[in-house]
């Protein structure tokens, strides 16, 4: 296998065993205080990430995010016939993310969550925190590569915070989210509406780098 | 527009979206705990504005704070012109982040806080964390500008515990603080006397750090 | 002594003082919240593990895990010879690191953890966490070293949280923390089960990582 | 002033500053956890000792600490003239941010700890941990300089939660904490014993470096 698609399903669903494994952990422990579970949650969530993008990085670029690697698309560093086995890795791996975080955590393997996320605030938290990492993706990896891994580990750390939706930010983990009815999980139905807004927030970022990096 | 004015405003937006909606999430969630709160509000502001330095330092300089924009331009870095449209991004970008948190929140869009923070303590304690941060900002830039964002970041991380004012540090965070009545507030008639001893406090620095550095 | 041997010595030692160390520290504050004492465990571990890294991968390599040392010695970057001497170190340091922590604790310096891990998710929690370990350690130190200590510390960080068994993904540590009857303890009668699936998953990692840099 | 005897004295204020005001802060919101009360004061430390290190190091090499000047004298890498100044600069200074953080907290300027601390095990907790942080400074300065900041920061923020005098490590910090009956204080009468132990472990670490640096 290419060891590009290789490496964003093995990020994918490191991704995925992090978000959903931690939120397992966190509500598990934290005897109903929902903010000592959010720290352990956002804390493990951001130190992943930072290993995860360290690690691939180097090899697929880490994106673990369709939003992420469409607007690589439209700026020609990955071609067409790339991305759709990006997407496809990405979401692939990041379904088995979350069956691994159920397995190890003893849990039932196919769930659905109801935790329902979608009024209309919610949607532009998506939207607005979607426009925030592909603008510290698109400015970051161009100016100081080496620093990627740690602004987008620490903004995803932040997001979790300051916005009402958590800063899900990604279509494959959006998806994937819906298949667990733990802390981590959003219901199906609420699922699209998350996507378009995310795939809005990257198009957005994508046309405003141009006003900055011109 | 400039990009660099358009990165300031963009800055600062993020920075006062960050602050006040991880203390609206934060304290949401924290059960009545005001230390679980300011864990998640200091880690998720020190996460985010390190990630905000990385994105736009290289465009702007990344100030998103009159103090910090007055100090440069007496050191002869920044014009006097551009200083107008700084401090004017500044204010417009914090008064933008304070709306998207309270929008994406579903609060009251325009609010007046009711937290007093006037006394003299008060005013010592920022009066000696904006010192600080124009110390910080003055050595790091000059002697390891890549170490900026972090020390920045982690600066303000460790002032939101150690001092009794949280470190605003910042005249147009203080300024757009006063329309939230939420976690991160000021009422308004501690502004002045808050922005005062930021501007003292900066102007220190500046004369400080010419001791340091000659 | 070698400089190798004894930063191996040292470094496993201050890797099990601060592992059982804020162990204990972190239940004895946390009034039986354990999300608040998984907070100081894991913060404080990825902390240390951090500066020990910094400080002797130098000198050694900073492995302090026979899995790490293993795999090393399969990819001829130590010799047969020099894994004995290190495997030797690791476990001696480990049980140093113990008795430490239990004295200037002043707990009883000889114990036996009495907290069984044994079952099957288990298991696979740890042979997943110690082939992510090793691929991390495999990737960064070759495409990025400087960002070792930073990687491998966030990784266990992140895996306090989002595995079941809490990441132990070393046959040293894994030991050693059979012979405390603390927060980090592990029934003797687990340990066998552990190593061995450490050692299956750092095995994996060797193979797929040869996928992902030929 | 001879800039680094400024940079001591005003680094020592800052680490005083951040140590008493974030204990003060800490135990003042934590509703007697003091787990989440140490999160507070080990994360703000380790932050704002980052930040100190990374503004003063340029200058003076950021000691803040006798046992670290002590060290540096026995290498001549600091005349005995210089030590006599860096350690009136590091008392005064650290006296300094004690009465800061009391004012801007408005508590009592002048207080006497009443906090014992001074059983054998504590006296070894202070040995072990001046050991470990000058093996960190020793090594990662030499080896990786621009890593010793968020080294000797991880180092510090670790030894809060894994020893059980949460690792004062240092001569003047010790001197002036008995200068607060806060959560950072401790009774005078055992200084003295700290401020030996400390040294002892300085004084060790200085002799096993010539093993791994020859």
């Amino acid at each position: 296998m290419n060891p590009k698609y290789l490496a964003e399903f093995l990020g994918s669903a490191g991704l995925l065993l992090v978000v959903v494994g931690s939120g397992i952990m966190a509500e598990d422990l934290a005897q109903g205080n929902q903010a000592i579970a959010l720290l352990g949650n956002s804390l493990a969530t951001g130190a992943g990430l930072f290993a995860l993008i360290q690690t691939f990085g180097p090899v697929s670029g880490a994106h673990f995010n369709p939003a992420v690697s469409l607007v690589e698309t439209l700026e020609r560093r990955l071609s067409w016939r790339e991305l759709r086995s990006y997407l496809a890795m990405q979401v692939l791996g990041a379904l088995v993310g979350v069956l691994l975080a159920h397995f190890i955590f003893a849990k039932k393997l196919f769930q659905l969550s109801t935790h329902a996320r979608q009024s209309g605030p919610l949607l532009v938290s998506e939207l607005v925190v979607s426009f925030g990492l592909l603008m510290v993706i698109g400015l970051v990896s161009r100016r100081n590569p080496a620093a990627t891994s740690a602004s987008v580990a620490l903004y995803i750390t932040a997001g979790y915070w300051c916005t009402s939706s958590t800063s899900f930010a990604n279509p494959a983990v959006t998806l994937a989210r819906s298949l667990t009815d733990t802390f981590a999980g959003i219901l199906w139905t609420g699922v699209p509406g998350f996507v378009v807004a995310q795939l809005i927030g990257a198009y957005l970022a994508h046309r405003v780098l141009r006003l900055l990096t011109s």
